[in-house]
């Protein structure tokens, strides 16, 4: 049986791992650090892809490509930037090996770059450099420009899809004629990113902004989405950056203005990666495994024949089947024989797959099919007749439950507190969740708080209303409540 | 005016470049070798990228992700596959930089790894000691998987899309039970490399198998498709190799059989990249700049408003384009009203959309739409009902025509030819195109004409009857013609 995965309760890493494993989402490979996608995995990496292709699309954007390799010499030009990601890079020296006489190959010493070349941990450097050359006026702005790709982080503790050396993201880098385009554009990615994450994925999410100390490496405004995990941890879920003028500074990318002054360009950046993967895995699942929201699911319903396949199923099934896919489901015959449908349910179910059809021969004679949902698990028959507008129906309907399950964990576990003592008590709580505190604006309180207890702030959420009053550990003023957690 | 290209009978290789730059299809990066996608380009590469996406799952494969870089001792494994690769890698030796006393960055010396990473050349290594982990049973095959992704080989001489060191491309990479079933899938991709190069890209290629010498390292058989471009060289568009079971022996996975004997796992790996881009562009531009077969033109149809954009031109062009997008016809409406009508016109012939749709205020009084196809630049009025089914077709007539056109070419450009005065006098000319000449089939006459011509044996063709004759350098005895070219 595929059941053997921890539970929650017990070690919520290792169901994490486990789920991570035995639903086929992805392995460690031989490269420290860097994962490997199998196909389950990337299956609904590519409905998350497509649906945020389409999205990015639909607002203008347009895709491109840049390089991988980044000259040592861009990261330093933005300072702030370098900080942030020199001490995590791979560092390209050489360009050939040669036989070792001892066997194996060796690195050519002949064949050392004059400059090393950084891959890639983000684009910003390329990609302004780049755009100097495309940018002369007004009249080419903005330019609203995604790419797909694969990124380097040199990252010591890692964990599949949550944190990798390498991952795949998408990262957005868009140039305006002024500050409060850029503003707007920065915001409106934000936007598309929570929509797709409430819409799609059914993961609630808080929009914020980062404080200073968390914003992104070189920006002016990050902003964040900010979702909950089951176990009470805060998943950052997707960013984007006002940057201001800083690459443009640093790039030299200036424009002609309608009233031909020149003036430096304006930038955003903005970003989702494979993480995301593991913020579904972690908004949903449960002990049994991977629970998959239906409009991001690879295959939406699987029909199993019960006890094993048969001609008479199996025709039921095509029919079944080419009405399904009429409503724009996604759906497969499990067609295997050899396996007892004991096994194939708890398998369907480790997979994540919304809804299975069971059939059988007394079913047949009934004219009916046993429809199972994963995400409560319970089991109706349905009359043969109209069975596909049926399960197109409760496809939305578990879409939207999925959804109401996770904001209902969220509120359940958001807490507001207004002393340190409070905080810390919460913080103790197996699943401490967010909590809504005051904050005096300092750095230093965030990151003594940081050091104490590991929480941080999330974000200022931007959807919530000002409220004076004081910090709970310094008692200084504070004008509005920010979200603090424990984070991934 | 966007006109300003070198003429193909001038300078054939600075029109090509010319028109990748000034079709906005991509452009040199500050790294050497690696090339910026420009959004054209790119969105080109999408539409090949999703058609043969398509044809792969409708054959029955599912894509994965393995990591991008690859353990030096890895490569050492298979013998003639680090032969093949070593000499032109990229090599991680560091995974950090620190701050320069003097300014910038430098790398951390004490960040050497223990074992140099190679950014993948081609991922043969590292899949196949993933699937040592993932193969146990005649029943775990067949694995039929896919990736898409970026690989990095250090070529010295590099060309926008057809060379360079960085490319996109998709890699397969197949487990087999028997040695049959893996013939038959790599010949199965060849033809699915075959229909999609002529049916899409309206390019029209010879199947045939390589010799020994220009075989894929590692392979036991390389099936190739090969074009022929306008220059009269030809290109390998793409490759599919049958490896035996090399690969599973350099990296020890086997399988227990239907008897339960232990058997090495037989293997294929295929592959298209970026340099398609670079095919289609060879195969049918002109002189005015890019043509687009219409199954891959990201705009198919250009609504131009003579000589600016009006209220009424645009009620009219609104209405014509949903026609147009009922009958899935991708088309735009030019709404700048800076630019003068010949400028578009030649913008847009530059750029390669299939049909140009010319709205004036005489014509809205005729009721007429003038339309204009970029392939023989002929135009012709038309009524302006039911312009969406003509428009419909005129597409297919232009991914006809052009299919035609380049196969009428590539007639007159192959020549058979018995003696090896007659085939350097076929290469001597401006046009040398394909020659079809008998070979003895050995790597030393092989090597000698490469040398002497700079020729060589594009393939064996597999659809062609064989013939015995005799080598036109050696006079030994041939069982069958080739087919020689010199190559891109």
């Amino acid at each position: 049986m595929a059941k053997e995965i921890t539970a929650r309760s017990e070690d919520y890493s290792q169901w994490y791992i486990d789920i991570v494993k035995k639903a086929g989402l992805a392995d460690n490979s031989a490269v420290r650090g860097c994962m490997v996608i199998k196909p389950h995995g990337f299956a609904i990496w590519e409905k998350m892809r497509d649906q945020l292709d389409a999205m990015f699309k639909e607002s203008g954007h347009v895709n491109a490509y840049f390089p991988l390799f980044i000259p040592k010499s861009f990261l330093s030009r933005e300072a702030e930037h370098v900080e942030g990601f020199a001490k995590e890079c791979a560092v390209i020296t050489h360009h050939r090996l040669m036989n070792d006489p001892n066997g194996g190959v060796v690195v050519d010493p002949e064949a050392k770059l004059e400059e090393e070349l950084i891959v890639r941990p983000t684009s910003e450097t390329i990609i302004w450099n780049t755009y100097r050359d495309w940018i002369n006026s007004y009249r080419d702005l903005p330019l609203l420009i995604n790419q797909w790709a694969n990124v380097v982080r040199w990252e010591l503790r890692t964990r599949l899809f949550l944190r990798t050396a390498e991952f795949l993201w998408q990262e957005g880098h868009t140039a305006h004629a002024t500050r409060e385009e850029a503003i707007e554009e920065a915001e409106r990615m934000q936007q598309i990113y929570a929509d797709f994450a409430e819409e799609w994925m059914a993961m609630p999410v808080i929009k914020g902004v980062k404080t200073p100390q968390e914003r992104f490496a070189g920006a002016l405004e990050t902003y964040t989405i900010e979702a909950l995990m089951q176990d009470g941890k805060a998943l950052q879920a997707g960013t984007s950056h006002f940057l201001g003028q800083n690459f443009a500074k640093a790039f030299d990318v200036r424009f002609l203005n309608e009233h031909n002054q020149e003036e430096f360009v304006w930038a955003t950046s903005w970003g989702v990666s494979t993480r995301l993967v593991g913020g579904l895995i972690m908004t949903h699942s449960d002990d049994d495994g991977l629970i998959i929201p239906p409009r991001l699911a690879p295959t939406q319903v699987v029909i199993v024949p019960i006890p094993k396949p048969s001609p008479e199923i199996g025709a039921v099934a095509d029919r079944l089947m080419a009405e399904l896919r009429a409503e724009g489901v996604s759906v497969q015959y499990d067609r295997d024989d050899k396996k007892r449908p004991g096994f194939k349910f708890a398998e369907h179910e480790m997979r994540g797959i919304p809804v299975r059809l069971g059939i059988g021969k007394r079913d047949l004679e009934k004219g009916q099919v046993e429809v199972a949902r994963r995400d409560t698990k319970e089991k109706t028959f349905q009359p043969l007749e109209g069975v596909g507008p049926f399960v197109k129906q409760l496809l939305a309907d578990i879409q939207a439950k999925l959804y109401q399950r996770a904001q209902a964990f969220r509120e359940a576990h958001t807490t507001r507190v207004d002393s340190y003592e409070d905080f810390k008590a919460v913080l103790e709580q197996d699943i401490p969740g967010f909590i809504s505190a005051h904050w005096d604006g300092t750095d230093e309180t965030e990151l003594r708080i940081k050091e104490e207890t590991k929480a941080t702030i999330r974000c200022i959420p931007q959807d919530e209303e000002a409220e004076a009053g004081v910090d709970m550990l310094t008692g200084k003023p504070s004008a509005r409540r920010v979200l603090y957690a424990k984070a991934y």
